[in-house]
């Protein structure tokens, strides 16, 4: 059986994030809506799609790749258009591809990289709210930076990663994390942007939740620091609101890249 | 009774325009939703709003302005507080205040910018679908810079307006028109800017409908110039969808911008 690769791209406003979930509960999710797309092009029979990151409710993707095995050949073009003419609006596939051997969405990923975008400022502007957090604060951007660049490289997040994760370690290594600030004073917009190997559930979220609470002086660095070096879930801010987390970016180990051309 | 002036921002993607219809019809409108938020405060009382800028269903608004009588005295900042704690998410009162003596949001109004937002590229993006318009083209930037100086001026725009308008003439002066691209090649963004006193029914939508067959090179400059000149509304390209499009600004003579100070 052929496998296959789909870059997606979602807005995760009406989904139950990425994962399907019982069929008893109703939930929509992405992994289900393009499991059932499939489904039509497989005769009725379920095809299992492995998600490289298990966005969570609310979470958008510009860049999600997916991998599963169709029981018969099908041109990758053509298995993007009919997906794209099966698939609701919210979900696109911007790209699809035969994968090379031993492709894994999940395993395969060397890293991912996400963005978030935070609002600032008295008014939360309507045309903003489906695609980024808000906070009527006006934040210390030095503070913001130092935070960001305190994240990088090796650490124990634990302390950042919700409860009911999977993880066997909670050590991680932050490649990126990085910060910009654009729009008028009074109603700056922060982009965070972090890139790592792999995340905790809810890790990005939280990060922000710290940008936040030291931005606004709610608290300091050090107390930051020792949230995290002492492991100390309940020490943390509260993570971030989902709208503004997007998964722009999965990588994987060029061997792994270099299948056939992607439509 | 006091006068008021709101400088308002809207999702305009589920509501059927600014303004308000008969109640049989209905529709949801921005004019509604406001003048039901004011009924509460005005006990129970109508009170009527203009709207500088009537944008039909599906247009967003940064800056709109509105003008209206209360019965009552109320601090402004308390009246933006009242109306935001009243309207539904999709419609935000950036600022309120007491207008000047003879303020009327929309025949007082002394030019309006509005943007247009297009992506292209095979593929449209589900996170920009609500507030972007797309086409599947590849456009020639030259060429559509071109149309764009070309708008610049004083001409009689009946070609690009929709039938049904109530404006007794059909010439306008545009005083800015520029566009601007970015983002990766094949799947560019461009960004209209468009300032003009005033704007027929549709009248900004066909002219980014022009840009974009002059763009995709479905006609020529001298073609649109012809239908232009003409007043030819069938030879003038169809206008653009909707949801890419936003009322930036409305500005006034600065005799009625200086009264008291906006919340």
């Amino acid at each position: 059986m052929p496998r296959f690769r789909l870059d997606l791209s979602y807005d995760g406003t009406d989904f139950a994030g990425w994962q399907a979930q019982s069929a008893r509960s109703g939930a929509r999710t992405v992994q289900g809506v393009v499991e059932e797309a499939l489904a039509g092009l497989a005769g009725g029979q379920r095809v299992a799609v492995v998600g490289a990151g298990r966005t969570d409710a609310g979470v958008h993707a510009l860049g999600q790749v997916a991998s599963f095995d169709l029981p018969r050949a099908i041109e990758p073009e053509a298995l993007q258009r009919a997906l794209n003419g099966l698939l609701p609006a919210d979900v696109r596939v911007r790209a699809a591809g035969l994968a090379p051997p031993g492709f894994d969405a999940r395993r395969s990923a060397r890293s991912k990289l996400y963005r978030y975008e935070l609002d600032t400022g008295p008014v939360r502007l309507p045309l903003r709210r489906r695609q980024a957090g808000h906070v009527p604060w006006t934040l210390d951007e030095a503070r913001v930076a130092a935070v960001a660049a305190f994240y990088r490289g090796r650490h124990d997040f634990a302390a950042t990663a919700s409860s009911g994760g999977s993880a066997t370690t909670t050590v991680r290594t932050i490649t990126r994390s990085e910060v910009a600030f654009s729009g008028p004073a009074g109603a700056r917009t922060l982009v965070y942007e972090v890139e790592a190997s792999g995340f905790l559930r809810k890790m990005v979220r939280s990060l922000v939740g710290g940008l936040v609470a030291v931005g606004r002086g709610e608290r300091g660095l050090p107390a930051l620091r020792a949230a995290l070096d002492g492991r100390d879930r309940r020490a943390w801010p509260a993570p971030a609101a989902a709208e503004g987390l997007v998964l722009v970016r999965v990588d994987y180990a060029e061997a792994l890249t270099e299948g056939p051309v992607l439509a």
